[in-house]
Order: structure tokens, then C-alpha cells, then sequence
């Protein structure tokens, strides 16, 4: 089908995605409603059954592209991890979906998507080892991206202990999220000097 | 209810509960089922509305309940953060399903149970402040219990890029998380020692 797809279904086929990344984001996929995708998207349901199937269908396509997305959001640099760190929880603060659609993956389907992951991952261990760390490599970048998305994906009640500045209420103000990247980012540098000294 | 509850009301109770528990450890809340809350108690579904309310009210108990065991899980040692990321990673290595509805609460009704959450966090944050971090000392905590659930909330892609050892293939092998854990609390430490120079 992708093939021969006509310039509408795949501008039917993307508005449909969009709208599925919405709702699965928001809602997870037990909670997801295709009739809420088919209405945010403005296109009647049978369109989702014709081009994805079913409501899981749907969201292997989404999730599957979403892989894609955070894997490639930022360039992956072993030599500066506290770089590759900040640069990281910088996007997933302008895409704070992206991180919740990876989080109801991982609790609704966990095996999903697990060969575009595996993709993703192992060049950036490979990396890791080729510099060598006391610690695993796969266990340092497991460390370093759980860093990363720490705040964003805190409970409120841990993150309201922290001056909020005079940002609105439902959102961090610039100074806050300032003071924690900075925090991430020393975090990251001191995990990554012990493993240089070859401390553990 | 709770102050005449005869010792079967209270039984019943708790075997529901219970069962709630592993329901929405397994499902979150739009995927529970309270047919199958009652099922796995071996009692009448009539019995959790009696004791609870719906399916929301059930989940608002079951929350309730975990934020407290979780809080007081291991005792909390502002002077000794690695220890304290090392017994509670203990803790959440054996009760698993504990870690996965705190995951569930927080994407599907991150609201809830907020004033118990933050009774749990605030005097941690209160012992870290009266030491004196460089960094908010809510900050430091998020990064810590973050360290210390990193691997255990890690994308099975990931984590299958580590050295899995003789264990059985869906459970890391005793060595594997060994591994991981002096990874994490190596890490901890660093992120302690750095904050103590006052770096960042």
C-alpha cells in the first residue's frame, strides 16, 4: 500500500497518525477511543480501519514512529554525555508527548517496537564501549537517559517542593527548568568522571 | 465504616485490596477490570462497591495505601544517599508491581493522593536542605530516585543489551543485577560527592 499511496491517502494517513499520537499520548492504549482519533482528525472512523486496522495497529504505527523520532531527536555524543544529556531533555521539553507515549508503551505493550529499539540503542552502547567504563555501557546510558527525563517525568508532589519562580501554575517557570537542567547536567558529568577515573 | 468494621468486613477488606492491587499493577486504571478485582479476591463484585465505590474510588484506596509503603520502604540517610538508593533499589527489585502502579498513577491521575505524596517527599527534601546542596535539594532527590529506578523502568531493548547472565530469560540473572546496582549506587555517590565540592 505505501507504494502505490496516492498524495491524498497520505495526507489522510498522517493526519490520522497525528491525531492517533494525540489521543495514545493522553490516554494510553486501554484508554484510547478511535472515535476521539477520527474527530480530533477531522476524518470519518472507517479511514483509521482501512489504513491501520485496529485500535493496537494503530498504535504499533505510532509507536513504531515515535522510535524513530527520539532516537534521532538529538545527535548522540559519548565524548560529551552531559552535552548529549542536556540537548536531550531540552527536546523533551518542547515534546513532553513523545516521552509519555514512550512511557505507556513501556507499561501497555513493553515488547513493542523492539527491534526499531534495539536500533537505536545498541550503536550508542557500542560507542560507550568503544571509550570502555568501569560500569557497562548499556547500564551508563540506561543511567544517563533516566537523568535526563527525571524531572519531566517526577510526580507533582516531588516537583512542587522545588521554587516553581513565576512561571504559570500548571507550568515550570525558565528558571526552574534552568536550575534543573543544570543539575541533570552536573549529574551526568560527575557520572561520566567516576567512570573515567574508574571509580564505582 | 472504618470504626465499627467487624473483622470479616475488615478481611474482605483487604482481600480486595489486595486483588486491586495486582489489577491495576497490571492494567492501570483504564485497563482494571473489576470483575477481575473480584474474581482474583474469590468474592462478589457487589462487595467492592459496598466497600470502596467504583472503580476510580478503588484505585484512589489502592494509591493511598502505596504511597504510604513506599514512602517508609527504607528508612531515608541524607548522609549516606548511596545506601539509601541501594536498600530502596532492594526494595523495588522485589515488589516489582509497587514501582509499576506509582508509573500507572502518574500518567493516568497524576492528582491523587498529592498531599500524602508530598508529606513523604518534603521531609527528605527538608533533611537534604539542612545539609546544603549547591543544586535545590528537590532536585537532588528527583535525580536519586530516578538512578534508583533507572533500570528497573528501562525499555526491555535496553536492557537486553547488558550481559543478561545464566538467569532465566525473562528475569536478570543475580549477576546482572549486581551489576546494576553498584552501577547506580557508583552513581549516586558521584552525584553526592559532586554536590559536596560544590561543583555543577
Amino acid at each position: 500500500m505505501m507504494g502505490v499511496m496516492s498524495p491524498e491517502a497520505a495526507a489522510t494517513r498522517a493526519r490520522l497518525l497525528d491525531a492517533a499520537f494525540e489521543e495514545f499520548a493522553q490516554h494510553g492504549v486501554a484508554g484510547a477511543r478511535v472515535d476521539r482519533v477520527a474527530a480530533r482528525a477531522g476524518l470519518n472512523k472507517r479511514l483509521i480501519y482501512v489504513h491501520f486496522g485496529n485500535k493496537e495497529q494503530l498504535f504499533e504505527a505510532v509507536t513504531g514512529e515515535m522510535v524513530g523520532v527520539l532516537a534521532d531527536a538529538v545527535p548522540f555524543t559519548p565524548d560529551d554525555l552531559p552535552g548529549y544529556a542536556g540537548a536531550l531533555f531540552d527536546h523533551l521539553l518542547r515534546h513532553p508527548r513523545q516521552l509519555r507515549l514512550a512511557l505507556w508503551q513501556q507499561l501497555e505493550r513493553p515488547g513493542l517496537a523492539e527491534a526499531a529499539a534495539a536500533a537505536s540503542y545498541r550503536p550508542k552502547v557500542d560507542a560507550l564501549a568503544a571509550r570502555g567504563t568501569p560500569h557497562h555501557p548499556a547500564d551508563v546510558l540506561t543511567l544517563v537517559l533516566a537523568l535526563t527525563g527525571a524531572w519531566l517525568t517526577a510526580p507533582s508532589a516531588l516537583r512542587a517542593l522545588a521554587p516553581q519562580g513565576e512561571g504559570e501554575a500548571a507550568q515550570a517557570s525558565p528558571e526552574r527548568v534552568a536550575a534543573h537542567r543544570a543539575a541533570v547536567v552536573a549529574a551526568v558529568r560527575a557520572l561520566v568522571d567516576d567512570e573515567r577515573n574508574g571509580a564505582g
